[in-house]
């Protein structure tokens, strides 16, 4: 971009603010002005946000150049890049950011990925829209009391989210993977290779996920009519020792030693619960599939590693659910998705 | 942005194209050299290539508004998302992008994530660099005969490689992970144990990666003063099936059925390759660990699963490094760093 001369300027109408009038309302020099449109990165970001504060109010115009008009047709959507395991994405949202990406040239959108702020949750998407860099965002990660969805919707920003909208969901545009019914799969899967006593290892109450997926098993349960009260489940947070204890306690419910090899079986709200289980199974001199059937979530590197049976998300069909709501006209009525997970068959189901 | 008046156009001086001017050059309407500007998702992408051609030899200046001055500051880096790990980035590559992005606030700069166009390498640069959204790139995934670092280059686009810049390496700015060095630390360590025969597992000659880890392989014998020939090594690609198989052929070649428990090992180019050899292991009836020795590479989660010891990179790191270098004042000459892994010991490399 270059910079109007100071003869453009004055041929413009009288009523039109000039780079003089911009200089004097922020209180700086008209070189600043200049400096603050051409090269906005050698301007201190409070000058710059004074000079743009000027700009705006005076309705001063500028000269722009044919390359500021291609980046114009470069449309963005956020994606917040959450290290929350173990600092990575892990396996689901590595792969949904991939898919995403993969599916937006298709659409002409490009995918900005930026950080959370540990202190405050929205503050990563404040700064990323006045970045200018994006339209919209692509949420995932999505829990009870969630800031988020609220403030993007006080703000009038488009979004779309992986996974519900769990307070909200009737006013956002969301897809998600229906849990419930993948962990009702499992367990029909496992009433079908005979096991008739099957255990749910999850998450602590209170996390709508985990707790979804506990509905599933009880459901499960009923529609395979299998004895197992809905008390035989035990608890454990995202830790594998932890996970292993409570698989321990759990098989020791399920009285998995006394019974005929292949009859217990317990269902798992994740792969490493499931990993946990697995150990809790060895550690009773016992063989997973073979005497305790063990099926967990995700269908991560790990289950393939340690022949676990898993229920797989279809990430690849919720990135491509997620544009198509995203990028829906305006005025679309809010749109949401379940859609229904597979089960990855493998050893550790698979009775003696 | 709005459109400019009929008034204030012809108000500009005579020498200075019009917007009637780049309607006749492009050989559209007025209407639409309007839209181009204005709304440039609504023209379709061949006419919209034939405006900006036209604003641009015309150099014609629309008028700009304060938001797009404000998009302005915003400078980012592409990052092609490789879904070259089963659709994913996988365990490195995942963590440095969400490395990369934590560590970008602090230098005012974005990460825009694009896909790979799988029929032409260097066209996904191409378009991210055309879509004016990026000013650099950060690459990954780098290997001999990679055309990318030359396009770079001759397009004097600013970029930094996670990898060395194998066919280039004194002309660019790269970081990387010393292989060699992990595989010598990993040899030391299991002679350290008490294992004196050490073979290799890693994949076919001819990968930068690979040649190199397999030298460390061959440094730490040497360093260590083990016996164990440099033949003492086997090839699989990157398939859990053929590694289990190579793997075979490796213990079966290093005699670790007849040779007293605890003195036999493999060390791996990789924990999938090293899964492989855990697999071999157990199909002899010996315990890895107690019987023979195995060190993966990358500590995955796979490894932490299989209570494998791995070699672990420091990609934090390398994420902070690829920034100083790519951000560097322009002029500053290339420069390179080797970061040094460390080793990651579990149940894997403890002798009974």
């Amino acid at each position: 971009m270059s910079e109007p001369s100071p003869a453009s300027t004055a041929s413009t109408a009288a009523s039109r603010a000039t780079i003089v009038d911009v200089a004097k309302a922020a209180g700086v020099s008209r070189q600043t002005v200049s400096n603050a449109l051409n090269r906005p990165d050698r301007v201190a970001a409070p000058t710059l946000e004074r000079v743009l504060d000027a700009v705006e109010r005076l309705r001063f115009t500028p000269m722009v150049s044919a390359q500021q008009l291609r980046r114009q047709r470069a449309s963005a959507a956020g994606f917040e890049v959450n290290p929350s395991h173990q600092g990575r994405l892990g396996h689901i949202l590595d792969e949904f950011l991939v898919e995403l990406t993969v599916d937006a040239p298709r659409h002409g959108i490009h995918v900005v990925a930026f950080a959370p702020d540990p202190t405050d949750v929205v503050a990563g998407y404040r700064q990323t829209l006045a970045s200018g860099l994006v339209d919209g965002f692509v949420l995932a990660d999505t829990r009870h009391g969630d800031p988020r969805p609220d403030w993007l919707l006080a703000h009038e920003v488009p979004f779309v989210s992986f996974g519900r909208v769990w307070d909200r969901p009737e006013l956002t545009r969301w897809v998600d993977v229906d849990g419930r019914a993948g962990l009702r799969a499992a367990v029909a899967h496992l009433a079908d290779r005979g096991y008739v006593h099957v255990g749910f290892l999850g998450w602590p109450a209170g996390s709508p996920v985990g707790d979804d997926r506990r509905a599933g098993w009880v459901d499960g349960l009923a529609a395979a009519g299998l004895t197992t009260s809905p008390d035989e489940a035990e608890e454990a947070v995202q830790d594998l020792d932890e996970a292993t204890g409570a698989a321990g306690r759990l098989l020791d419910r399920l009285g998995a030693v006394r019974r005929p090899a292949g009859s217990t079986a317990v269902v798992c709200a994740s792969d490493l619960l499931a990993l946990g289980a697995l150990r809790a199974v060895r550690a009773l001199g016992l063989e997973p599939g073979r005497d305790v059937g063990v099926v967990g979530f995700d269908d991560t590197d790990v289950a393939a590693a340690m022949q676990l049976t898993s229920v797989h998300q279809p990430v690849a069909d919720a990135a491509r659910a997620a544009w198509r709501m995203l990028l829906a006209p305006a005025g679309t009525p809010p749109v949401a998705q379940l859609l229904e997970p597979t089960l990855t068959v493998r050893a550790s189901s698979t009775p003696g």
